[in-house]
């Protein structure tokens, strides 16, 4: 099995930026400890711009995606037309509880159209949506 | 380990309500299933009395809570208060992906005050619910 | 044919409550005088609690019922989807034209999941839908 | 016992028009069976424009009315006020289950200023608002 | 010079609708008063027909228009747009308050486009429209 | 019979303001004008301070006020509260068609507690609500 | 092929309304030159009265209709369920750009029900309407 | 002179809970200090359950009711309609300033159908509703 | 302990003013009674002035301020602004119950920065914060 | 006469996407038809970023361009400048009837500042524009 | 040049007044430094009246005013009005970032007529709105 | 000291688009001069792509960085949270005076994350935000 971690903007700043909801722990580190805990073969995609997030949904050849799209999540009817359009399955997940922060960041366009969420666990969030993967092999 | 897993209003029509989206598996049926899956030793209650759902969060010395309030999930400020004032972490799951039903199911008053929330995966979200807590042993 | 009804809160009250609004009937009495009226076998539940009144709907075996759910009509999603979940035929009652008072009982959650609504007939709105179901056979 | 049934817009293509909504059976032929079910004489008027509506209402003399406004229940401030206007007692009946439709059907401006309201039923929604007159003697 | 006066739905039942808002005097009567206190010819029609109101506009050759367009005037944008489609000044008048009565009656659709409003002394809302009109000569 | 005129802020520079929508009139040149039209004895007050205005309210003893609250008129909660204290009838009036303006200037909060309201006719507004206090008598 | 073209209120007006959004162009100017484009058998109707506008629909038995309802549009959920409830195919025309004028414009009742729309095309929008019929041959 | 104070839902857990909002003490403690301070005899109910808090409320014969519903301030139908109902005099009372906290605490379904309100005094809330009834005497 | 009492806009007018809401007792009445229930020292302000209730709440010295800020309850953000500057503990009354009354006013701009808020217990209102600041000794 | 027409995200996956909605061509293979059908020139790009659209707008010098923004069509307030900043013509397109779907497709950011729009013919609504610049010279 | 620095409410408290917002210089300390950095002769008025605002608004006349009205910024039509109506160039400043604060501040009724806006930089907001004077030279 | 100007979307254009909102001269004009007028290095960067603007504002190792988002500003949750992430000092400015334009945009989504906002001065914004930088040192 393989599959695909999409990171969104600014998340490249992960363990610089607003350690007190992010944590301190960059996501290269993470990555490492991740694929460590898994048989999957992770491929890992990040970009700051929201055409690029949308050219590697649709080129993915994957078995799954794990997509936090971080501030696109709350505005990118682009992002979410194209999860309809590809036939792999994606899961969104959020480090953060995004409902308990900002009015804006509680409704997300990508919800409705993934097979499921997960937020609010940390890093943890990308472990469970493997674990999600794995069981359904 | 002890979990706590509490069950709202309907669940218990599990397998026999609304096919298409909760599925033919009956709870009792799962637990049995999920119970295999982990070492850690896990209690069930379910009730469709907002009280008892209350009463059952205050009284727990589990060492975390997996809550699917159902229905009340969109309308009890009262288990909202209840979670924020035990000490006990508490995830939310649903089976289906509430975001993509309607209206009024796309808020829940819970999922601000819990540690993290997982939906949209069928049964399989108390499946990961119970990994995130054996993970952070 | 054997019919249910299902009395919310406070219709206990029936009688002493604003008699300008609900009369000066009380439901026993009124309990008496329908039962005279039809050939159904007419069983009756009250109750001040929104999980008794899940309970009993769950439980019903009856050929249908007729539910005045009271102040619970405009905030519960759990009866709502309850009345989803079975299989019973439900019809929706109200004593007093509840869009012709204040606006938070202009909305019923229930409504859009009962096979038909019936109010501001006083009393006789149960009567009616007695009607309805006599009609079905 | 006289009464006026008073259909509004596009209900004169009853039996043709989004069957599985409204059902295959024209008014016409309902209305001789209902005919046939009561001991009232009944009257009958069906318009699409709004005015004619509101004259038929100015001009009855029967013991009571039941109006299905169609499309004008959710936009005519007209008919609502001539209905405050009459002494007639006017009962507001619809086929399907309005509250179950797309969300600019769930508010009815007539509502509020009828003496009853039954809906979802079908045709069987102007037997039952027979029913009511019928009973008031 | 010549006005027309225009009344819309309901308000042929003046002196017999709800007389604590409109009075007991039927606009007849009124209208007999109200010619021999101006110089002007006065004609006057009425209809419960949203079409027949703009027919009427759009023909009208008068010095001005007095419209009280009843329950259209917070509904008709077919009304509004006659208005500014022809070239004729038109004064808004109500007999009652419509800001102190029911909220959908706060917003009139025809206000933004006629040169004036008058609302809120009774049948004297007439009046005052007919002395504006005097005082432009 | 005794009048009085508030105009509230900014009525003072009438004349050189917003000359497109208020007129080049001087609210001096016109009061001298208004008198001569009329044989009630008209008192003028203009403030631009709310509670300047509420004074004078309260301390008339006049056979009728006539308000243009200016700006006042769409936030005052304290002026409508004191119009609805004192006995005096008040008139609301405005120069321009207020409801063609600003979205914010569509409400006004003296409307639902004034006798009636004119506004739209420029300063002959003012004209107006005097012949309605002269038709009283 | 024979095509309908309904008008709704107000556009009989055309050419001397609001010439500035309209055009100077008469609709019957028009017609001629429309019907020399085209080999489809044009008919033309106008009508001020909603019910008027429903009756044509209704009778329609042409292969298809272009409809301008003008202030309809935005308020008639009965020319929509009409729409809904005929079998021919309509298209919605208008000759201005309703989303670049007032708020109230910006939503259309009728476009969610309609094959497809075509507007602030001027006059050309029935020309572009027409051949999109003359393409479905 | 007797009253009844009712705490609804998690007030039992009063000094345990969120004390930064709530205080240190816990409700029992608070209860025994002001009972020393009255004449009046308190009895003193706790629920989590909102069924049995109208339970209560209908079944009290005391001379004054001081309700502290909880979260069920701000769901609860049910309980207003019971307040209305019975012919007790109700104050509600909270410990917190309710309007300083999160947006859905703002609004009270109770507030208008109690005779009076206290918040944002702690525990002395309770103290206040006391001496209110012990002045009607 | 000198505490201050400042009531704003149209209070001076109590005992004559809506009585149905106000009462009859003039403010001077009660004032008297007041003192004779405290050892309290009691200042006294009114203002129908906006800019005058600022100055005093900064002038103030006093041990506790009761505010009945009338009509600018609702629209003050400046009076707001004011309570958060200064150190004194304010109390908000008001005579009526507020949330039982039009919209507008059950929204109070104060209640989030005061101390604690008290309404709907006629004049006993300012009583009951008196006993509060009593209390605090 | 040169003409270009633009396609935002994920339009290049037609064909393979939400058949029922965008039916089973691909844009190619309707590029070739297209260009059959027409003697003007058709230069085509296709980005899902919105900056290359912004890029490919500014930069073209054709004498009309046909645009459908897709997703960021109900999002992009940079396009929308950028078609006002622009002196060359853009008629907008959609495939499907974007009122007839989700909520938030029914607002267009771009419709107010386009020439005209064209949407619910399928692919044919490409047609039409160009048939409207044809119908231009 | 002559400048008029006008300050609205509260702002006479600064130095004193929520320091962690408004920091701890007081406003005549800053003023003195201001006029030593600039060659423009500075006026300044601080009032908590809203009618004195506009009085000194009126009566101005300088080359430029710089206006800080504090809480009337979210409320004073009449303010906003007032700008309207004089010919004198208004620039509005906030000390604070009035959209990083509490909703109801983050709308101004006067930042829509003033020239330019600049908050957020403490005092030096009023510095650059002297430099903007000064560069209009 | 070394400042980052960033402009956004289609402000390349600036000088030939919408003369009347942004005055005739291009940046690259005003770039010099305002380079004459300041003894900071200034840096400058314009993109039409989202994506762009967030790596330049997450590369910028600069002392200040000036920011006109253009379109981003109302839309673009991604460079929000760019800018709360990075430690540079941001100054939000806008050539017009954004809250007297379309409603949607008078709400920043970057607002509430940056230093201060300067806008409507033209291109002086720019000006001044240079000011605030200098003044800081």
């Amino acid at each position: 099995m393989n599959l695909l971690i999409i990171n969104g903007p600014n998340l490249n700043l992960l363990g610089q930026r607003e350690e007190q909801i992010y944590g301190k722990q960059t996501f290269a580190e993470y990555l490492i400890e991740l694929k460590n805990r898994t048989s999957a073969k992770i491929d890992f995609f990040q970009s700051n711009h929201e055409g690029e997030i949308i050219d590697a949904l649709q080129k993915s050849n994957h078995d799954g995606i794990i997509l936090n799209a971080g501030g696109y999540t709350h505005t990118s009817v682009a992002i979410r037309d194209c999860i309809k359009a590809i036939k792999t399955s994606v899961v969104e997940v959020h480090i953060s509880n995004i409902t308990a922060r900002e009015e804006f960041r509680h409704t997300s366009l990508i919800s409705p159209v993934v097979e499921g969420c997960i937020f609010g666990f940390g890093l943890k969030s990308y472990d469970l949506a493997i674990k999600f993967f794995e069981s359904k092999n």
